[in-house]
């Protein structure tokens, strides 16, 4: 089965999520009651995946605003704007998480005129729609990528971009959930994705318990897995893909696209419109967020790994340029080639 | 400091290693006593290093030479061929454990006609041969890689290749060190090399002790680090290469090659000639060991770091096609292409 419901808003004005972190141990779900918890989680990757920290940063911008105690708009809109610029420090490289608090902002900006309850009633809403919005992206995405693949292929994926990630079927492992509903026989080669192992302790979790065949490697064994021509296609997600098709995503996924088009292997990268930054023309445009280095040294911050005086470089992102990627995969379809083009119909 | 002697084989007939498992956490050198001793210390990585794996048999098959009560040479070879073949199930691609327990096995062929306590102490000899004849051939092989590199270059590696490996400098740290001990500054970008992190427990624990400027980093970051222009070389050892070119070395190594290939950055193979294997014609000849599943499910052996159930696939080693090495370093010279050409040169 499908790990789900990842989020839960419940009426209580909860957002309730399975803490990532301690996957694949512990199945814990913690209960999100304020902004800055909201933060915290994002911060420390309890909730991850580009769509769900849109999801979670909407609901925290809507917590912000639940709570500000104000007669009229400016007053409402200046107290409430602190805590959004507060929010989007939570986590530099998904664009998803700047997306989802301009449009919490632009919905309160567009009913000013309403009074200040009104206008959280619907910044609730929005914020609700937002999740609802990826669940349909989600089933969209699976399908389109389903349609890249044929019944017995083996794909390879990197980090994770499951159902946790997003709040249904995920990008990356969408058309793979959806493919073992339709009772087709998929297989996948799941990267460990280091240092924090979301693919050990996420995607393999995920698709083992959705009863796919994973088998879980070290990244560096994705290079020997398609030499011996056991990979049919890559698919991996996105954190932010710029006008010209570069896209971010999880350190190392350049490197699988480059050994990709080694092997002759077709690289697709999946997820939502939303996840295309309109105001970046190439990826350099992209912040790369830089971690902690004990994550590197330290195995859960418990046993060195490594000598405690060496210095390391922890970037968390890497891009992949765009002539890399055979297709880029969402909601509103398959894009090919050349995206400086076909990436601009999508929003005409 | 170079860390050494990593080996010393005392007038007591001990051979006294640092047990690799227990860096960067624990200094511990051990004395092994026995065929059984060394067999398992090679098996469990307590000494690894193709040159290093060499040694440790040579001497291994010494030791059980040493314990033979036998007065006839027949009845002498007969009981001592079982050890050897015993060595021989240690580890099974690492070419150098194989030359090393034939090389003991010749000696003792081309010296039947001796006594017994003779043949034993040409077998001590012998084994320690090995080991000195490493040290020049080190030696060389660091000389032949400076000459590829430039003062103020940045070298990226993978797994581990130094003094540890080997009896001294190493191979493809060698190149390195003695640039160091010349004053010269070439900084270093170590690959983690996952599962068992050779690199963050090894290589950054020998260079950052010998002064070296190196930074470690994940596996899956090799490509972000080319990508920024930071690499001009990548230097790697090698388990066996094949009489083509085509070269075994720690899993992932084919990986780097290919990452550099894409970005222009010359790929540099370093190992002494008994690395090559005149019996293997390609890649395909050589035998490729498959390890414990738990080495990529858990940290240690200690906390899970993946679902249980979830299968794995944990080569320790892949082999690089002769196209993507730039070079290969032996202590005879810097060999290029066309491999199958002027690999057979070195043994004319």
């Amino acid at each position: 089965m499908i790990l789900e419901p990842n989020m839960l808003i419940d009426e209580m004005s909860v957002l309730r999520i399975l803490d990532q972190t301690l996957l694949p141990n512990e199945e814990v779900f913690i209960d999100l009651k304020t902004t800055e918890e909201i933060w915290e989680a994002i911060r420390k990757l309890r909730v991850r995946g580009a769509p769900a920290i849109g999801i979670a940063a909407g609901f925290g911008a809507y917590l912000a605003a639940k709570n500000i105690e104000a007669d009229d708009f400016d007053t409402f809109h200046r107290l409430w704007k602190e805590k959004l610029d507060y929010l989007a420090t939570s986590r530099p490289t998904a664009v998803n998480l700047f997306y989802a608090l301009e449009r919490m902002e632009k919905c309160a900006l567009d009913n000013k005129d309403k009074t200040i309850p009104e206008i959280k009633a619907l910044l609730k809403t929005e914020s609700e729609n937002i999740r609802l919005e990826d669940i349909e992206q989600n089933k969209k995405i699976s399908q389109f990528g389903l349609s890249l693949i044929k019944d017995g292929d083996t794909v390879l994926t990197h980090c994770n971009a499951g159902p946790i990630a997003t709040s249904h079927y995920g990008t990356a492992l969408g058309p793979i959930l959806l493919a073992k509903e339709l009772g087709m026989d998929i297989k996948v080669y799941a990267d460990e994705t280091r240092p924090l192992l979301q693919g050990a302790r996420l995607t393999a979790f995920e698709l083992h318990r959705a009863g796919v065949d994973v088998t879980l490697i070290c990244d560096n064994m994705a290079s020997i897995v398609m030499k011996q021509g056991k990979v049919q296609a890559c698919f991996v997600g996105c954190d932010r893909v710029a006008m010209n098709g570069d896209a971010a995503n999880k350190i190392g996924t350049s490197g699988v696209a480059i050994l990709a088009k080694h092997y002759g292997i077709p690289f697709y990268v999946l997820g939502p419109t939303t996840t295309i930054d309109r105001n970046a023309k190439t990826g350099n445009d992209i912040k790369i967020e830089l971690r902690d280095p004990e994550e590197i040294k330290t195995m859960w911050y418990e046993k060195p790994m490594a000598p405690m005086g060496v210095k390391t470089y922890n970037p968390a992102f890497d891009v992949t340029d765009n002539e890399l990627i055979t297709a880029i995969v969402t909601e509103k379809g398959v894009v090919y080639p050349p995206y400086v083009e076909n990436l601009k119909k999508l929003f005409e």
